[in-house]
């Protein structure tokens, strides 16, 4: 338990250094969220057509863009894409409840991130990559509709 | 050798069907293509401080980087934002150059996917990390110095 919260501290701080070296702009951090959603969309859109059959399941293809969305899924909240006074600076559709309600926000981001990262595994078969396509598609709903403008 | 022509084949296939699913419009391409561009930036751009010791190299952190570079680098090829047409329909910096040359291109790009797949292997500890990021670095400036216009 203990060898566990100092992992976690040292996990803690060495994000803070990643943070705080990347103290983009905020019109640096819009383009970089804004970024990494454009490329999870289209790798989510890809597994997608996959698993409704509209393309053939190929699992070498599949595994590529798992293990995009994968790895990108917690960059925008640890590399600095979501700051203080990023609200604005740039044209975005962020709502200000992602600042005002900072905690649930990162609640729901990581439950997105736990669903992303189960991704890879997943994209093994046209049946395990529906489910979890499905598991992954609720949590970007779910902060979609809380924290994204119309 | 049969049996790898015909791997090679398989994978052809199903990155042609992967393309021809993502034929997107010109615009999504080339927003694609720069979003791509950004994210890989920033991980580049973490790495290379953790190489000049800018901040404390982390394992953690270089990992998550090194991860979005590998599973990333490919995509644009294969997922489709340098088709046909895509010189134009939104503001981009590619050089005509892209699609004139586009054998030469490709084995440019080919490099960076190359050296973008070797780093997590070498996001291990700092002297790896600056090594491979050498490597990864002429392989951008490379493409870059031919074929993104200033």
């Amino acid at each position: 338990m203990k060898a566990y919260r100092i992992a976690a501290l040292a996990v803690a701080a060495s994000l803070m250094s990643a943070l705080a070296y990347a103290q983009a702009k905020p019109e640096q951090q819009i383009e970089y969220r804004q970024s990494a959603m454009t490329v999870t969309a289209r790798s989510v859109g890809v597994l997608s057509a996959m698993a409704k059959g509209d393309i053939p399941f190929n699992k070498d293809v599949a595994q590529q863009h798992a293990a995009l969305i994968a790895s990108i899924s917690d960059l925008p909240l640890t590399a600095g894409a979501f700051g203080p006074g990023t609200d604005k600076g740039a044209p975005t559709k962020a709502d200000p409840k992602v600042w005002s309600e900072a905690d649930k926000f990162k609640a729901g981001y990581d439950k997105f991130i736990q669903a992303a990262k189960a991704m890879p595994a997943a994209a093994v078969d046209q049946k395990s990559l529906q489910a979890a396509l499905g598991n992954l598609g609720k949590t970007c709903k779910g902060c979609h509709d809380d924290y994204r403008q119309k």
